[in-house]
């Protein structure tokens, strides 16, 4: 069993990410966290087809009940939240129950916002399955669900007490997910870390291939570089913004393509593109940076083209409607260089449909 | 004019409650602490009749905007909740807006949770207008909404920026729902400063006949005394147990009479001299004590005798059931003397069944 720890900080106190593999079936690692004798396990009912059973085994002495919900964004809303609390109350868990999130991050999220409210906060476990998830989800503290007019509107900040990434579920992950996931760790590199870009473009073949110690390195690496940044604003209401990297032309393409047609990692892959293109045209970038940022998205199997269904307008409109647009600002993060992200409120509408109609 | 200033630390920081008459209509006071443009006050429709226009007419600058829900305790749902964010939403109301709740408990817990989840945290500011409330519900951060199966399963800690209790919305106060404000008053004292339980005794007529000055003594003291409980516990884990003085008694008789039927203010006082006398065969107060208790919510025009319809065995089994007993262990708060409480594990069903039979 290979296995690394990362302690990650937080202004209530700290908590252990665990990655490494065949830590699914690890008994007394999950022990170490729960408080009582109660348990419910969450999961979506593809994950729990694989993982479920393989999780309940380490809780034979417990109470362990579990809430499998049906998979997809579009069912992490405040109906389903409702069902998983449900089952607690049904079961009768207590304050000291402990929550474990098995899945990707439709599931954490909104397992984590569960363990929040439920009797005003009661403990949880992300066990993420997904590479995305096991990158994104695991730090942060950040939990929601969905409104019909808007994604994780109504959620809260609230830590897990500890986070088991077993890279063995990543055998059952979809190529397509996967290569999200990887969106992820690039994301992180561009925007903090120009050793850990150029660590990625000599490791892609490993990565793409699974390679366990070569995965390790890379989750860790990228939660690690996630956490400091994450530290550093809790709460975000500064620097956080720049792990926002793509995403706001990325959730505009999400929401124009239809949640689900496009994965949020994909979307975010794009979105990082045109980012660094409007980083290029402010000098920022070369050329060449430009390049190697897509021939690395490429090497992962990300898209690097809008789809030609997009209309730069429809997208331009629909950036101006996200959440994020603060007091009608509309907020970018872009590139100074690879490795260093900023905030630039300054783009305006002609520079952007410039970029766009390109 | 008059007012009253208190300043309430908590583990992120502080606020301020303002105790005095003619504050709803004090501008600048509320202005002070609101942050942006916008503003939601929500209200339920027996108050908003009252004093809605009275609290709009400060936001004639503002994007203000209102969310009237029907008044009771059935209405503190999941539902009602959803119906709040989706006027927030609606009104496309930023992370840096401002929730205003105009009402008792009920709107204070429903706001709060609301504040505390949309877009995970925006800043909200209490405004009680039920004694009870402005002495329960403006200290300690708990926010909620019930669950078919129980009270307050759903919600979060969460403080608000700034309490204003204006006196004067007592004028409109039911005279049973001011009682039940009281028997607040009379339990804090009874736990925790037995002077102030002098103080009561001496000042009721004064309180009752709702005199400005003595009220607002009496509210800031209440105030301050569970303010130095909840500053040593803000979680709830030990010594804040002693402000449910009254409450497993209370809940079972809630739940067994119907919540509405008896006011959860009615329900606690009877509890709180249940406790005492229970405290009395434990030899800790005397009969003296319990029957000053006793004077004292008379006085104040509370019940102290059980409903003759309520049966000893299914008010036994009913407080089994409360959210409160933790791994199968009854928790009562008993009285050590007047003006100390206890947390008392070791009580079985014989003594209780003894003490309600009588």
């Amino acid at each position: 069993m290979i296995k690394n720890t990362l302690h990650i900080k937080h202004h209530t106190g700290e908590y252990p990410i665990y990655i490494g593999n065949n830590l699914l079936n690890d008994t007394s690692l999950f022990n170490k966290h729960i408080a009582s004798q109660q348990v419910l396990i969450t999961s979506n009912d593809i994950v729990a087809g694989y993982y479920l059973d393989i999780v309940e085994n380490n809780f034979t002495d417990y109470q362990c009940n579990t809430a499998v919900v049906p998979d997809g964004e579009h069912k992490k809303t405040l109906e389903t939240l409702r069902d998983i609390i449900d089952v607690l109350i049904e079961h009768n868990h207590h304050r000291d129950t402990t929550l474990i999130a098995l899945g990707g991050g439709v599931i954490g999220d909104m397992t984590g916002f569960a363990a929040s409210c439920y009797q005003r906060g009661v403990n949880f476990i992300q066990v993420p399955t997904t590479l995305l998830a096991q990158i994104d989800a695991s730090i942060g503290g950040k939990t929601a669900v969905n409104h019909p007019a808007g994604k994780n509107m109504i959620g809260a900040f609230f830590q897990p007490k500890a986070v088991i990434i077993d890279i063995n579920t990543l055998a059952t992950l979809p190529d397509r997910e996967f290569s999200a996931g990887i969106a992820e760790m690039i994301k992180v590199a561009l925007l903090a870390d120009a050793e850990f870009f150029n660590w990625l473009q000599s490791n892609m073949p490993q990565i793409m291939a699974k390679d366990e110690e070569t995965l390790i390195t890379a989750i860790s690496k990228s939660c690690q570089i996630k956490a400091d940044i994450v530290n550093k604003d809790e709460k975000e209401q500064g620097v956080r913004a720049l792990l926002n990297l793509g995403h706001t032309f990325g959730h505009a393409i999400e929401q124009n393509l239809g949640f689900g047609t496009v994965l949020h990692g994909e979307a975010v892959a794009i979105g990082m593109l045109l980012a660094a293109q409007l980083s290029a045209e402010l000098k920022h970038l070369s050329n060449n940076d430009v390049e190697e940022i897509t021939e690395l998205l490429e090497r992962a199997n990300l898209p690097t083209q809008l789809p030609t269904s997009l209309d730069a307008k429809t997208l331009i409109e629909t950036m101006w409607q996200d959440k994020k647009v603060l007091q009608k600002q509309m907020r970018f993060i872009l590139l100074q260089s690879i490795g260093h992200a900023y905030i630039d409120d300054s783009i305006n509408e002609a520079q952007l449909l410039k970029l766009l109609q390109q």
